[in-house]
């Protein structure tokens, strides 16, 4: 089998929020403003859909066909790349997403770890991997390491240990974890055509450093244009700047972090700068305060207005 | 809202494996003789099904309606209390199946708290609690605590706080906890008309002693008939009795835990000790190699036999 | 070498809170007066010094040999026995104190796991507390378990594995942990001359049934006379009397744990209840201001007069 | 009081080993040569003492300012920087030893968190390490962050929030922690005259690009010389270099960790690369079998000799 040729990602990646109504239902109309706001606003051209931030785990399977297909149909022609985020607690839910995002024409396909049952080894998780992506071969395969989510600490190093044998289609990798050795064990060890996507939005500037392709992020939902000169700063060897926008956004988010900053915030802040209308997330989670996320909205305009 | 009236449920509860053909489908064939063998081999009159033990987080929703209508059918006039557990990582699947245990005729669902969002108050995981329970209004409602699992904190008794007024369904609770504290302040607040068992096994004799009504595990599966013996000897006041049978079962599951015992283990050795055939575990979990299994189940006949 | 002949401690053994004086110095006058509370008041005849309780790791070597001395003489003739906590980060520090025990008459030495440098296996826990018993080796020795404290979580069942071979003087264990499986398979393991502590109080209850010998604690200090009842009650089977005591036990510390309860608060609490003058406690932890544990006293004496 | 005026700690401190005898007891006689060889082989010329890779908790006060006062006396006219760890248990302990420090002429003193009793806030640690340096006021003061091994998980940057007011003699944080946002906000907070001093050394590059000003660890014992290399080319911009070496480290270091990685291993590995004789580590650390140590030490030199 030959690998997948696929556009490989690089840049940065918004993790989109969901759009809920006010009852907490799918909001598919929202979604074409949310895509013309990352292009136009942000300059932020990829996409990461159903997802940690985009509440994947609290949807219905249903529920993220359908969000997956306006995602796709939406930013056809205009997004560079759309990545489904495919992982569920159940294999066979799994699988069934990843055909259906090769049935929609996604650009690719991620997974995160199982974490109720969790896998013992990164053997048994490059198995539950391979299953995945063994029922969408032609898709683009991206693994998601987010340990302090799912509570899986196997080192993704490890995990990559001839995964392209299983997984043909394997592309590169979602880190979201803070220890850079193991991502930079991952950077040496990856082949030119994979993607090392960065996690943590906050330390991005680390990562870079240890060689990043890219990020894929919540707050490149509203700082892509921020973070968008960060890079560029950093590509041209200008580390001053780049660490000076880099603290800029920590400022932010330990701004946030003081008042109590959880997805519900995340969502809410999301809808305060950009002017969409995202709604509440869903239970367990519990709508933001509005004045919460106008304070936190009022001190990034200041901050990002001091540069 | 007049309360739900339902049977207490007591003694021990059996939280079933889910059988699975070799090819890792469900076998619903299996489950007219695993009921048979609880019931006369075990005397073991309750199962909790779709739990835990069941894997139910990874099964589909589909596999699981199957699984509880077949359990409810089987058990029907056989079994004491059908518990089906419908909790999911989406309020919305959880509320699907809530109803659907209502319409096959369980005498009881269970909840256990999300956990890829991880509710971040008690009144959170309450309203959540709160919404699958009135898509069942009629089904007698168990909260099940496991934190070691779910990664969840929040004290049980905390979570019990006024819980009649927004589930007037409510029954108990499954605590599956070590903090005994939280359990006992669970037993000194509940209504006599609830529920409180406990969920770790090789410490019940610890939760009798503080109130326990009864108990539901895995072990129950293989070693009812001696934790049977366990909880008259604890009703007669025969305490060196009960501790005796306790001490047996914790040595079976030290010498367990040396070789390595994790829940594929525990289903092989159910299959073991039964001689039912259960099959694999689904992904992520790797199954159990056969000797480490006979192995368990061979000290556990010695154990059992020295009595 | 033959076993060390020392009576067996049992019943309730109170943890000592330190007094300071308010500038932070040790206050020995205070020792007497603390004695004949526990005998008069609380009808609590074993104290354990120099413990967590006692901010032992926060006093130098020197003042804990004063304090030890202090506690030794005036409790001779009077207390039934005074086991002194000689665990340090240094092995050299702790064989010193074990010296220094056994000089002044002590009744027993107990070390805690160093938890700076982790042991990582029982293995090297059991050689580090071999070599400080062998500093004192007429000293009957305590093993001082307490995982929630030290990060260290080995299990006590295997410390104890063959501890008698290395450490002749073995007499038992403070169990300060909520896993009953590995206390019940201590318990089973122990000879009738060791002494089997339990340490978390709010659950004593438990530990009890799973065959605690008795029990050390913090709380013991102002609870004493209370859980003299509690336990005079399960020794005569009453179990609805002994969890009457115990939820009352658990009701305080719930109350004190909603308002932020840590050692300086309970070391105020002891004070308050007692009239005592143990002073504030020592860097990290700050003193406990005055009106926090006015309310908790209040709200104890509330409970127990509700009995 | 005017600020402290001392050098500025840059580039690569050595955390160094404590020599000890086959006995087990402190050895003063392998530290001129220890200092030669870090200068000479390693070209390293700070050294931080007495701190976790010294053991020096399991050291006693005596040993430790004994051990101080060599390294001090043989690093006199050759050493830039000693740094002398004086974090203990107890404040009483951590101020003899930092006045100490400041009579024996070290250039500044470092203080861990205490970790056994752990303070709850910034506040409380900031008056900790107040009364410490208030003990040496003209010794540059440097706070030691380190929370995978204290479990004290307060933010850097909060301990920093006006500590110059508190503390006059502030000069600086090691950090030893791999969350980049708190290392970064303590960057963009800290004056021109405090350094900020790098502790993890498998992700000294993200570090870097944050803005460290230098790097305190264990390997720069012996793997000195090749991050000087990587500090050297990270200066002229030359990234890829950087990262070379920075994996090198990477590839040696999971090598180590495959084998089993601590202190007692790290040790007898400086032994084999250096010739020193080091010694073994005290208890309850256990001797690494000199098999282990050599196959590590082959493969660093492998990897190395492969640049």
């Amino acid at each position: 089998m030959t690998p997948v040729v696929g556009r490989k990602a690089t840049g940065l990646v918004a993790a989109t929020f969901t759009p809920l109504t006010p009852e907490g239902e799918i909001n598919l109309s929202e979604i074409r403003p949310y895509i013309d706001y990352l292009l136009e606003q942000q300059g932020v051209k990829s996409i990461f859909v159903n997802g940690t931030t985009g509440e994947g785990m609290s949807l219905t399977v249903e529920e993220r066909k359908l969000l997956a297909e306006e995602w796709c149909n939406k930013g056809k022609n205009k997004l560079e790349q759309v990545i489904v985020h495919v992982g569920c607690m159940s294999l066979k839910d799994s699988q069934e997403l990843a055909r259906h995002a090769a049935e929609i024409g996604a650009d690719g396909i991620s997974v995160i770890s199982p974490s109720f049952f969790k896998p013992a080894t990164a053997d048994a998780l490059r198995m539950f991997l391979q299953e995945v992506a063994a029922a969408a071969p032609a898709m683009p395969f991206y693994y998601y390491h987010i340990p302090a989510v799912t509570g899986v600490n196997l080192r993704s190093r490890d995990v990559l240990e001839g995964i392209e044998n299983q997984i043909p289609s394997f592309h590169g990798l979602k880190f979201s974890g803070s220890d850079l050795m193991d991502f930079g064990q991952c950077v040496s060890y990856c082949p030119s055509h994979w993607s090392l996507l960065y996690g943590i939005d906050e330390q991005l500037l680390g990562a870079l450093a240890m060689g990043a392709n890219g990020a894929v992020g919540s707050t490149y939902n509203y700082l892509g244009s921020s973070v968008n000169r960060l890079m560029s700063a950093f590509d041209k060897g200008d580390l001053p700047k780049a660490r000076t926008i880099q603290f800029q956004m920590q400022d932010i988010l330990c701004y946030a972090i003081k008042l109590g900053f959880d997805l519900a915030v995340n969502k809410q802040l999301m809808s305060e700068v950009s002017g969409l209308a995202l709604g509440p997330p869903r239970l367990p989670l519990l709508p933001c305060p509005h004045p919460k996320a106008l304070s936190i909205a009022q001190r990034l305009q200041q901050i990002l207005g001091e540069q």
